[in-house]
């Protein structure tokens, strides 16, 4: 069998990356970072365990990929370019297929957002996989969850919904040959190996006021963003952008997974609304669609309304980890 | 029960740390900080996992301590300054009380080194800890691993071998009336509470050339930095520092224990040798014993011999989490 040692060797290091912000990389105590002058270091943490945010038997690749891209979408959401991550894992085997596969899917996202493995730790144990992510950002250049003010557009990236929807055929909920095939192929492609929007995120520096990724589900998430700012929003729920195998379902379902699917990675930002030109600009320049969705009131609250502006009775509820069994 | 976010605010959430290096702190996608200019920022991650870092039914507020100390100790291996840590929780429930204890040796910790929460992650799943923490050092300063030069003295902070002697009793390797009671609580907070030498690896810059923390024992975690500076080390054995447990123990067992024995999360460190009144003086400006054990040579290989200069033959093993079951 592999030793520990081995592990991190074979399927983990690479030459040290050509990066004058990472001064050491993986291999002694601690990893040395040299932020450029004048940036501040963004830093968040994700832990993801078999049998809650993955199931026994996924595909490690696509487990590799989803990882890192759900900590990407944290820098996104922050504004903030990525320098590296820590990985901390626990398996219960030292399998060589499992790490073959999950290695590959990890460090070609890594490669594409010039993220490097700095540092990390291996246990055998229950699978968990924990990865903490570093980025940059100018100082005063963050996209803050407390930032919203009143007359704030509110807009989404990408579109809602498949990944929860791929998630209720694997779940059963709903029967696979009720979903076209090819939609259902994209809608799983969404939920396995989402895509953090880091380009769109950099691109809203010194444009959107407010941001937060969407992991839990729009409007919880929204929420975290009307607390902290102190205000209100009121949403046009047939506004939300609908991802293309959810957009065939029945009514009620858009609405419930749009705002309350989860593991879509979009962000949600707000924005003055004299800047919409540059906000589709910023869409345009990283590839990625954006959709004004809202605005920001001063009055507290979460208003959820039709097209017509009706007022809708749903009372969306977001994932949490404790409550969910 | 308690939800998710009401976890995170009860037993996590502090008021915001007076330290102008933390920008931003917990509750947004990311943290903030911003290191002081020409500082750089060392990275450590450490996953602590029940059933083989911690038997199930661990004294909480022992686990909260040790949690942040195995971090803190990598901290001290690079002679950085601690700013701040991260920490990732997986629980199988959201249980009060433990939360209550983990939280406050955690904590306590955190706070005497100055060191704040400034961001995290928790779901449900077999308990698992992870934490990423932070420190600052002026650039150049870092205690790296392959620093070590072929005349230097090798030293080690504070003494070996009682946390793997409190081990062995709560295995039931040793029984527990063979160990003097006093003796043994005093192992036993080694084993459950470790010490990490900030104060120490702070006073070491620009003194020590290499260092290491020793957390799978003293040979093993020695031979990291005789790979990586590409020398070698001859090691007087009875030389090596002995907690005051394992000391009335049989020669053999105090060799192999002091060698090989784990969890010590104490310094080893080479420095050159006309440097050790330096070495002493930030000892004790530290307030760490230090101790010479023996000297760095440019022929490779650990050579371990007796206070007469006898050579031993030990193989002693490093802790490895995948190659012991």
């Amino acid at each position: 069998m592999l030793s520990e040692f081995d592990l991190i060797h074979h399927y983990f290091t690479r030459a040290p990356a050509a990066d004058d912000r990472i001064a050491l990389g993986i291999g002694d105590d601690c990893a040395l970072l040299q932020p450029k002058p004048g940036t501040r270091l963004a830093i968040s943490t994700d832990m993801l365990v078999e049998g809650r945010h993955f199931l026994a038997g996924a595909d490690a690749e696509a487990l590799g990929h989803k990882s890192l891209a759900v900590n990407l979408s944290d820098l996104a959401a922050m504004g903030a370019s990525p320098i590296g991550f820590t990985l901390a894992l626990s398996l219960p085997a030292a399998d060589p297929d499992w790490l073959a596969g999950f290695s590959k899917g990890l460090l070609a996202l890594a490669d594409l957002h010039g993220c490097s493995l700095i540092g990390g730790d291996t246990t055998r144990g229950p699978r968990n996989i924990c990865i903490t992510v570093f980025g940059e950002l100018p100082a005063g250049a963050g996209l803050r969850r407390d930032a919203a003010v009143a007359g704030d557009d509110v807009w989404v990236s990408g579109a809602l919904g498949d990944a929860r929807l791929a998630l209720a055929v694997s779940l059963g909920e709903i029967p696979a040959g009720e979903i076209d095939a090819g939609l259902l192929a994209l809608a799983t492609r969404r939920l396995d190996r989402p895509t953090p929007q880091v380009a769109l995120g950099i691109a809203l520096r010194g444009i959107a006021h407010a941001a937060i990724d969407l992991s839990d589900g729009f409007a919880g998430d929204l929420q975290h963003v009307l607390e902290r700012s102190g205000c209100g929003a009121t949403i046009d729920v047939d506004a939300l952008p609908c991802g293309p195998a959810l957009t065939a379902q029945p009514n009620a379902r858009r609405h419930a997974w749009t705002l309350a699917g989860g593991d879509d990675y979009e962000l949600c930002f707000t924005a003055p609304s004299d800047l919409r030109a540059a906000v589709i600009a910023a869409g345009l320049a990283a590839g990625a669609d954006v959709t004004r969705v809202g605005s920001i009131d001063a009055a507290s609250g979460l208003r959820l309304q039709d097209r017509d502006g009706n007022p809708l009775a749903i009372a969306p509820v977001s994932f949490d980890h404790f409550l969910s069994t």
